[in-house]
């Protein structure tokens, strides 16, 4: 079986290997999209549901059972180590994290101490639990990365701008500097763990980092994501983020076997810009769920040939399932991946 | 007095004509960054305040007076002309446009008739007066694009993900072209009323078309805002939209004098994109107002050599003014565009 598992087609597409098909899961794939999800989450609050190891293991296997994807993905969310080192925090339905004292100054570092494995054993053991039960599945560890995390402990939560966090960034380059060592500390440590209890590759969201120029971008951003991927080469590496056309380079070079793209260009043109031997991820706009069969059946073939022009191609949507998708067309998108995308 | 505007440097550089400095001005100088703005807003509803003539004067005035900056922008908010023609909405302070009846079926689009100059009487009056005020200094007139007012009507307020919006425009591409016709008419309309008032320039705002890939844009929204354009050649025209870097050569063929860019992508990069003989217009990130001088400093000159790239340069933010910026240093920012920014 751990044969069969190294040997799964979205860890050899992952690493650049010949694939017998294109390998596909999606981000988001696990959650609001699906009633049976929605079922076990009656009652239950998201931070809750994230350090109950019974219910991260359901959901985290609800779509790979449901869908047939190549790849499941921890449940759980970016700001779940945050929680696990006493930041006063919650996640809001309707609105996302809220963080009950931001950070606006170097005393409020102190909300952020080292994270321990024993901070979150609910991790170690729902991943060991999936592991098991995924058998040749590979599973996909994930965290937020330093700027994402910053974004949301400096704005207190969900930020359209990211005002406040760039005023910190351009106002104060000490303490955000200072800020993002810490995080890059954390985010490392969460993914160890996520590593170490089994997972097989893991993917680092930078969400936000799209929200900001190339130069700032290498300047105050890349350094710290390429210590927390630096610190995992263990597995293979995929680096995401949203709106990040112009940093695509600079997002493989901070650490990346796989760097996702979002729909906004075509995966030729990205892998042309990432530039080296890396494989690319994406990147079907997650809208397109709600149009005609034959209008997914087009964007999904295209999504298939422009990914041949990069040395490996993890097929996904180009951001998160949208709630509202049918998850019958979600399935059905497998499919037309597996079909499609046979290689010789 | 007209001959001296006709020859102002904002409209010679829009024309790409040889200019003595770097024009600047920024979008949404008039608003919430002011004291004086919101002194005069106490008790007035952003609507009503956009329907009253004697408002809108003194609030485009405003910035003109205290930054100096080279162009006047008429104060008004894309959802106006749909207000205009009864479209049941308002907007609601710290969440944006709020549309009562969302636009999802073909019996929907009942709401939408033509706007007739009769429709907006205070933005003639308003127009007129500040002509007369402005003198030498050009009024920019402006219009949301068919697809970013669409976007609105879809969803009922504003969105992160524009799902409902593409939902509509991938699943029934028939409906989706019928809406942006008839919303491509009534902004042709709002702006013809601006012009014939005695506007120097027109910005159509496209801000959500980054939404969309390049594929997508040019099939679903370019025939409909290069109509709007097309109608309106007798004065230079700026066509602007957020995380467009992908959609620069589009945006520029859809018609345009004058492309407006993000701070996402150094302007000589953007003036490559467009090609032509566009000039562009931007892109200091508009948080950049909270780092010290010296980093300003350096940007704004970074900017105006990227900018030498292009036919010819606008000075501008990359987005809108934030609600929290200081108005000195945006003040101080015109200085240091003026300044660095001269022409031998």
């Amino acid at each position: 079986m751990a044969g069969s598992l190294a040997q799964s087609t979205f860890l050899r597409a992952c690493r650049r290997e010949t694939v017998p098909f294109t390998p596909v899961w999606f981000m988001r794939q696990a959650g609001r999209s699906l009633p049976e999800y929605r079922d076990l989450r009656i009652g239950t609050g998201m931070l809750e549901s994230c350090q109950r190891p019974d219910l991260v293991t359901e959901i985290t296997l609800q779509p790979v059972r449901r869908h047939g994807v190549d790849a499941a993905i921890f449940f759980s969310d970016i700001v779940v180590p945050l929680k696990a080192i006493g930041v006063d925090l919650d996640i809001v339905p309707g609105v996302g994290p809220v963080v009950a004292s931001p950070i606006r100054s170097a005393a409020d570092l102190g909300q952020l101490r080292e994270l321990e494995p024993g901070d979150v054993p609910y991790v170690t053991e729902a991943v060991q639990a999936l592991v098991r039960e995924l058998g040749a599945t590979p599973l996909i560890g994930f965290a937020g990365a330093p700027f994402t995390l910053a974004s949301y402990l400096v704005e207190g939560g969900p930020s359209r701008t990211h005002a406040r966090t760039k005023a910190l960034m351009y106002g104060d380059p000490e303490l955000w500097h200072a800020l993002c060592e810490r995080l890059a500390s954390i985010t490392s440590a969460f993914l160890r763990v996520q590593i170490e209890a089994g997972a097989s590759a893991i993917q680092l969201f930078d969400s936000w980092a799209g929200a900001l120029s190339e130069s700032d971008y290498r300047r105050y951003v890349l350094p710290h994501s390429a210590r927390v991927l630096g610190g995992v080469t263990s597995v293979p590496r995929i680096h995401f983020g949203v709106g990040t056309g112009e940093l695509l380079a600079a997002m493989g070079e901070a650490g990346a076997d796989v760097v996702g793209v979002d729909w906004r260009i075509p995966l030729d043109v990205a892998s042309k810009r990432i530039g080296g031997d890396k494989a690319v991820q994406g990147n079907l706009d997650p809208a397109v769920v709600f149009a005609s069969e034959p209008v997914i059946e087009s964007q999904v073939k295209r999504i298939l040939d422009e990914g041949r022009a990069a040395p490996g191609h993890v097929f996904n949507l180009g951001h998160g399932v949208l709630p509202e998708s049918d998850p019958g067309v979600l399935t059905r998108i497998v499919e037309l991946v597996h079909e499609h995308g046979r290689r010789a």
